[in-house]
């Protein structure tokens, strides 16, 4: 172990930092980077510290339980990361996101093992393949006469994902675009460890075609929100969120368009803190730290 | 009469731009600048054009007759102006939009005369006199042992404002953060003519304190909309939009801060549009010219 | 032919929109957008037309002759364009840039055709392939007991990829992050037709490692830069800027790592313009329309 | 004393931040606020922390000695702060920015107190007037038969006003478009504690007229710096930098228009830092906390 993060949030009270900097201190560990924020109005304090273990005198296992005592002393939720998260990906026919994630995680810029691509199309089978990367195809029945998805079999294909993902350990999942919604038993498998990307400034334009429906209000600017996939269609977390300038002349297929480059950097820079513990849910809120 | 501009707003047809250009060619104008913009999806074309008339054949008074024969031909909407608009600012307690506008329009960037600040209180009038501008001050009654406006005051007030307006020949108004909801007699009496700045991005967090609804909902981005107004409330076309980041660090204050700069930003770019006849409504939307 | 694009320039004088919508519409064809400027201060006049031509009476072969009358009456610069555009794209290690530019192409953004991708290295091969466009790989030898390139074969290596560039009919050349300053013989060759995007914002940080240049300078804003290139290194007329906030925490590999999203959004949105006409260089700068 | 700001940097070294919050916590201090980085490349470390200091066991006159043992131990420069800033503002003839800082500091955006504007001009006193500051007029005289100002007569201004800035007690100095070049003599008087805004993107358009170098060179984005004022002209250390962009169509003239809206930005951004202690200046660079 060289690096350990340590995501703290309790009612705020005097010496929570001298406490969590004695700890680290005492041990053997170095503070390579501490951020801290106090919300005066609910007086809760959050707290997220990045130490260099390599001399640390506690082993992995016995973090949880050595820090125990001081976390009980001030009621804290608490949580050490110290591996590289395990992300599972799942698409459906639009490529841009993919194509991010694989890239930054290329250069380094996303910290994370990506084990499997998942989809209900196979699209962008191609796409896994140039990277080296699994691809599975879990596809959802058409309810026969119909275009519609049969919800017998959505919740089917859904139990086989859950079922592949708990196998390959995953640890959190991004929606690059995947054209379904999530039924409540995989969200709640994965509780604010699914990140989606919606492509509407949220709260507006909510629900399904948010281009069109910002085309329709007449909108100046258009945005995307990478959020944490709850049971309330696209009302979870907000994570991240990114604008870009529309005019009169732009089409809904400009918005497409030019959309693409918010949704893709919105949804990288909220899997980026997310894989690098920075983001503390309170009050169906997110603190993310920078 | 040095310049004029020209609105035009027609179905789309082969030959618009030839005739518009040919009837001013022909009567001694230059074209100094033009833009037109025809969409693909309704079939529908806008133009504006901006015209040296310094040697223009045809008077004033006389432009709208001598274009009534090419303006039949396409069936247009059209306006030509060619005078510096009269714009009334309506404040309340606010002062950062009425600063902005005043110090824009001494620098030369807005180009309209204002020959009255309207407000329902006192506290701005050492503004509007830092600035030689007339202050005058219509006041409405609270209802007697409440703080709630009565109507009957309000209707009144507006109907003395109203007249005021029309004393001064006001061709449009800006409210600068008035903090009062018009009611439809006085919308009505400036239709597309009312630009208000609402502290929210519309369509989120239409009506009352829209930074607190944003706070509550945890956005990233917060905003402010410039719009025309009109009887249903934050609805009417958007004009300009602006947006600025904010963190989980920003309370509600902080966004009441960081947002004065937008406010003031948008409401001065849709002012300016405004005075340069670079607006056109279509469809309960605007396409708003460079 | 259904469409064509007319770039004219010229000295500002009474007539010229008149007689180009003339020459227009008398030929049944019909303005779909159209754009032009006139500079007060040299009393130059810039414009572009955009023109349906499905029931256009002059042939392709003929436009320049036909317009030339007009062109000659007000000695104007002219060029008519009613193809797509044939890109070369030169690319050493880096693979930001092309994935961004092959993605767009296939996304519609960009309209043009990509006959070869050209490399001095083989690298980027994998890439070329996935997307099925023709690699080439020309090698430069370096000075036998050196790292450095040999002139001489450096020259002999760009007179091979002009003669490819010939035979192959391109009309203009993406230098996607190329890691070679070219020699005049090769700018020489495409004047005003070889897009260069520089990681650094120009005329701040010219030459090698802007990055470093920054980070040792101290600035808060990075910035990137599409230009023509031009015999004088980085220096040629700017047509593209973007920028990106960094700060104190952010080492050089994060200037790196940032600065591909705005690099590769950079070049791509000047070689769209330079695709669809929308460039004129004029006294060493671009006029770019929207 | 309510709250303090202690900034410390150093070496970097383990238990900085244990002996920090114990310094603070056995005291009866409350942490608000921490910050810290650490530079991976030169291993230099920086902190800042605010305290609520109610409870506090230590005087304000004893602080500096109390913490002095540990300062001394980690070779620590630390500065505590404690006290709401007296800052002196100089102006000219351009009073945008002079009314922004004047109307942040009314609406506490910006926490100082300024009891005084200078000027070598008269033009702006009735801004000074309006807002209740006192307002001091040190002219320079022209060389005779000349428009350049006499260098005597330029030192001696000076050096009244330092005089004057002393007895005023002042923390620290704004130049808000003071259009005068400091002399070495008031520069040194007040190291890091003059912030000038220069309307260029340091480190392009140093100098004289950065916005008409700007238009010369066809950039597509302006800006605006706000940095220390040092001895060598415009390349003190950056504290905050803003862009905007700009087009063909953009005269000299727009830019100056556009500038404003960065300059005071970037300038009341720089100056809320500073007046905050959120600014440390290392190896010629700075480095602002959030």
């Amino acid at each position: 172990m060289n690096k350990f993060t340590l995501l703290i949030d309790c009612f705020d009270q005097k010496g929570i930092v001298n406490a969590v900097s004695g700890f680290i201190s005492e041990n053997n560990g170095n503070i390579i980077d501490s951020q801290q924020y106090s919300s005066g109005l609910t007086a809760h304090f959050f707290m997220r510290v990045l130490v260099d273990a390599t001399k640390f005198n506690i082993k992995i296992e016995d973090l949880n339980s050595a820090f125990s005592s001081i976390a009980a002393r001030f009621s804290m939720n608490f949580k050490f990361s110290h591996h590289t998260k395990k992300m599972a990906v799942l698409v459906s026919k639009y490529d841009h996101c993919l194509y991010d994630l694989l890239l930054r995680k290329q250069y380094g810029e996303i910290n994370v093992e990506i084990p499997v691509i998942i989809s209900n199309h196979l699209d962008l089978k191609h796409v896994a393949t140039a990277f080296n990367i699994p691809f599975e195809y879990y596809p959802i029945e058409k309810i026969s006469d119909s275009t519609k998805a049969s919800y017998d079999s959505k919740l089917n294909q859904e139990a086989q994902i859950i079922k592949r993902l708990q196998e390959l350990e995953i640890d959190f999942i991004a929606l690059a675009r995947y054209m379904q919604i999530l039924t409540p038993q995989f969200i709640n498998s994965y509780p604010y460890r699914i990140i989606n990307v919606h492509h509407g400034f949220l709260p507006s334009f909510k629900g399904a075609k948010p281009y069109h429906q910002a085309y329709d209000k007449g909108v100046k600017i258009i945005g995307a929100t990478a959020h944490y996939a709850t049971e309330d269609l696209d009302m979870g977390p907000i994570i991240e969120q990114g604008v870009i300038n529309i005019d009169h002349r732009d089409t809904v297929e400009d918005y497409i368009s030019k959309g693409r480059d918010i949704e893709k950097q919105v949804l990288a820079k909220a899997i980026r803190a997310h894989a690098e513990d920075k983001i503390i849910v309170h009050d169906g809120k997110t603190l993310v730290f920078d």
